[in-house]
């Protein structure tokens, strides 16, 4: 089986490995040209600092004898696990500011050693942060952790625990282990001729472990929207004892003991593995690109489809300024993505039911916009392919803006129909004026990534001159108009994003009180010490 | 608006309303055919005693002043209210043994109401059991309590909160109360050309909550199975607080607190309403009966179709036995029935290609056992509504069932496709032998109501001469086996029927060992003095 190869390390600031770094002089390129696209006055771009340039403080945390061969402390280790992927992650971290390096990297390689990292973690009174992929964007990995609390925080990298155990074709499902990524996942699956077919941006790094805790969305953007719907059970280590359900396609006892995992980032239990309902390899695609005089006109289309009972796997519609900036001519026009897949049938009902209802609202799907054949796994032959490789380019693209100075961000939500349209203009009004007044300039765009029959997931992207130097305040500002914004007109934190750290001041005000007593509650039963990832979603008790 | 009539008046013992109960001559002739057809000796058929011939302790409790007129404790009231309407319920309730009557039951007519109920009891030191239809079928009604514990029990019953609140057309959904019946429910959305398309076999007495605290399987056999996907947001009254979540067609932010009420069965708080995700009326349906050698061959056809996207939405197998039983002449075939209906394109693609995923496997749909045409709601000018209008008489033929001395139980279970053979075998012939043992003859037949990708969900008809007298321990006896035999082989104590207070034993022995201490520690937290329905689930502390 394919396992991670070993010998590439992921860059320790940003995204993707070392080896793919463009060179300074290609950044410095690049920078210019992605400056003047967006209408920024040009820039130097920076380079980032060399890793033995960090200095880093003295470790608080020793491992015992027995958990030494698992556990380093050297400064790469640290360095890359101290933060995650966000915007305010890679600004900090190219410039060598690591604000919370964990004390130790734990890297357990079954669950025993899982067991006895916890167990020494809350000997030692330390955090032990659960780690997958560590692409994060909302603080969810960072050991940002009361000093006078814990006596250190040990990351505990899941990586080793990478393979695929069990395939049941019969029922297509597959017991997989949670340090997965994506890719090596995949590869594991493709010679049964199945696929999870969950890919969220960060796929080439996020594992499953964190998908699972992270309730991460994922390819399909109707239906099968979260990877919730694709466990069928899990188990976790948490540090009074394991957690595992039963291996089945539904059930009515109780309140479902996954659900309570699903989103539960680490504060309940380290999961360590899981059973996934796959998908047979796609035999017929097809997918057009359908084109809209106004947002409003595509939503009203989109709307219609997500209640049709079509299902399409893709059905991104993109606001004409993001449409734009991503190269797609469209002359001011709206686009929407729409796909169908099928390892079962031929899709031509679907397309044209799908065509018809995009024409009822003035949606144009010009000619050699519409392809229809044979599938891949990854789509790479079809229109929704192109889009797919540009949306999984999008993080390499985000460094190099970085280095140019450009404050790139995202944030995502979902609201219903009813107040759908109003909500993406208020929320996207809001955040363009917290951007100007901080830089002068700068834009908001939006695109729907998911939508249900209730409503879409509409997700934002804030493109602005970056203030070199002040970028943390910038984010602080903007991330705070643009959150209280989604809160106020009724959404949701997130959607698919998270909560981590960075967006506990908005969880609490939406969640319920009494739930997140309970889940307090919870908490506290099976991390007495409370251990398990801090300041996360909720403020535990410390025992 | 519709709401329900409040001049009838159900049967404080089985099923249904006192109006509809047949004379005693009717159920002597109907008591003879039934055991004929089922090919046991004849018997006479019991009569159900009078309520004026049952005797029932005093009342521990008397509300305060100020719920005096909200509260009865009348015979009628207790009574009705005293047990769910399982063959055990009705086998005791129709003899006049009451074991566990509440002393009090309430009717709060708002939130206000429902919080003070729960505060008295509180301070009474009483078991607060929430009542929707009272149709539970596993004892989650009953209040079976530690007598040394409580001071008495309260069943506090929602039907007065039985309204649609508001309706929103444009994301299809609508807020409910959760005293709502299918019925009266589907009666008020039914001018806004929209329907929950909810109907569990207790369709017409069962309420809203009662569906959500139980994760009530409706009429989808596939994809939208349980109430669980039809929910937006709830609000629950919790002993310390509202529990109110936010109105969303999607999130990730943090473990569902929905997810965590769903399947609570009032152990964590009463649900006084909901937001839920609505359908449009069908305007399209078109069904067919298949009929297949084996229901191995059927099961094969089954899983293909489960996997297929097609998503029918009745898709239920019924093996030869059962099909006879029901009288459908299928000469020892197993019957599928195949349904699929939409609101917004003609189905001719989807029946196509089921039918061709059935012909595969060797199933014929013969000419005149398919139907298309326009549906309406209930399906009644349908194959699969005349299906549907035999399953909702079900109960009604139970009773008669019951009086004639016929034990008649169900039992329901999912599990994976790579066992659901020899699963489905072993059950049946496990449950089939302990009704020989005791009865000396018996019947186990068995469908799939509802299909997964990774599993169906069987279910189980068992049909034995009654031990006269002796009804309780034969359903002890034959219970345990069955249930023994379905969590040893896998399967799940339940894919819709609740757990209850009668499927504690085995649920005990399948959720996850540390989330039973996380829900205990959470129902702790937000019902500290362990007032709610105590027994269902787990054993609350008492503080």
């Amino acid at each position: 089986m394919c396992v991670a190869t070993a010998s590439r390390r992921v860059k320790f600031w940003g995204w993707g490995y070392e080896d793919e770094q463009r060179s300074a002089a290609e950044v410095q390129e690049a920078a210019a040209g992605i400056r003047q696209h967006l209408g920024f006055a040009p820039a130097d771009a920076e380079a980032p600092v060399e890793l033995d340039a960090i200095e880093l403080p003295a470790p608080r945390l020793e491992p015992p004898a027995a958990l030494a061969h698992i556990c380093s402390s050297e400064p790469y280790e640290r360095v890359s696990h101290a933060q995650g992927k966000g915007y305010r992650d890679v600004v900090r971290a190219f410039r060598g500011r690591v604000d919370n390096p964990p004390d130790v990297v734990a890297r357990p390689r079954d669950e025993p050693e899982v067991e006895a990292v916890l167990e020494w973690c809350a000997d030692a009174g330390a955090a032990a942060i659960p780690y997958g992929g560590g692409t994060s964007v909302v603080g969810g990995v960072e050991p940002r952790i009361d000093e006078g609390s814990y006596a250190g925080a040990v990351s505990i990298d899941l990586h080793a625990l990478n393979r695929v155990l069990e395939v049941d074709p019969t029922s297509r499902a597959a017991r997989i282990q949670a340090g997965a990524p994506g890719p090596a996942l995949e590869d594991q699956l493709r010679p049964h001729g199945l696929t999870l077919r969950h890919f969220p941006q960060s796929f080439e790094l996020s594992t499953l472990g964190g998908w699972i805790a992270t309730r991460a969305g994922g390819h399909f953007a109707t239906r099968l929207t979260h990877v919730d719907d694709l466990v069928e059970s899990v188990r976790a280590i948490t540090p009074s004892g394991e957690w595992a359900s039963r291996r089945l396609p539904g059930s009515g006892a109780g309140p479902s003991p996954d659900r309570f995992l699903l989103g539960s980032e680490g504060i309940l239990g380290v999961i360590t593995e899981a059973w996934m309902r796959l998908q047979a390899r796609p035999r017929w695609r097809t997918s057009a690109s359908v084109l809209f005089e106004t947002f409003a006109a595509g939503s009203e289309a989109v709307r219609e489809l997500s209640q049709s009972g079509l299902e399409p796997s893709n059905c991104r519609l993109i606001d004409a300024a993001e449409a734009a900036v991503t190269g797609a001519a469209v002359d001011g026009r709206s686009l929407l993505v729409l796909g169908f897949e099928s390892a079962d049938h031929p899709l031509d009902a679907w397309m044209a039911r799908a065509l018809e209802c995009c024409n009822a609202h003035g949606g144009e799907a010009p000619e050699g916009a519409r392809h229809t054949g044979p599938g891949d796994e990854r789509g790479r032959d079809s229109g929704s392919g192109a889009w797919r490789a540009a949306f999984l380019a999008a993080p390499y693209l985000r460094d190099t803006m970085v280095l140019a100075g450009v404050f790139t961000e995202t944030f995502e939500t979902a609201i219903t129909w009813d107040r759908a349209g109003s909500f993406v203009e208020e929320v996207r009004e809001t955040a363009e004026a917290a951007l100007r007044d901080i830089a002068g300039a700068g834009t908001v765009t939006c695109r729907f990534t998911h939508v249900y029959p209730d409503g879409p997931a509409p997700y934002f992207t804030m493109l602005a001159p970056a203030v070199r130097g002040g970028e943390l305040e910038q984010w602080d500002a903007v991330k705070a108009a643009a959150s209280d914004a989604v809160i106020a007109a009724g959404g949701t934190i997130t959607h698919h994003h998270a909560v981590g750290r960075d967006h506990r001041r908005w969880y609490d005000r939406q969640r319920p009180e009494a739930f997140a007593r309970a889940l307090r509650a919870a908490k506290a039963e099976v991390d007495p010490r409370a251990i398990l990832n801090p300041g996360v979603l909720i403020d535990p008790a410390r025992g």
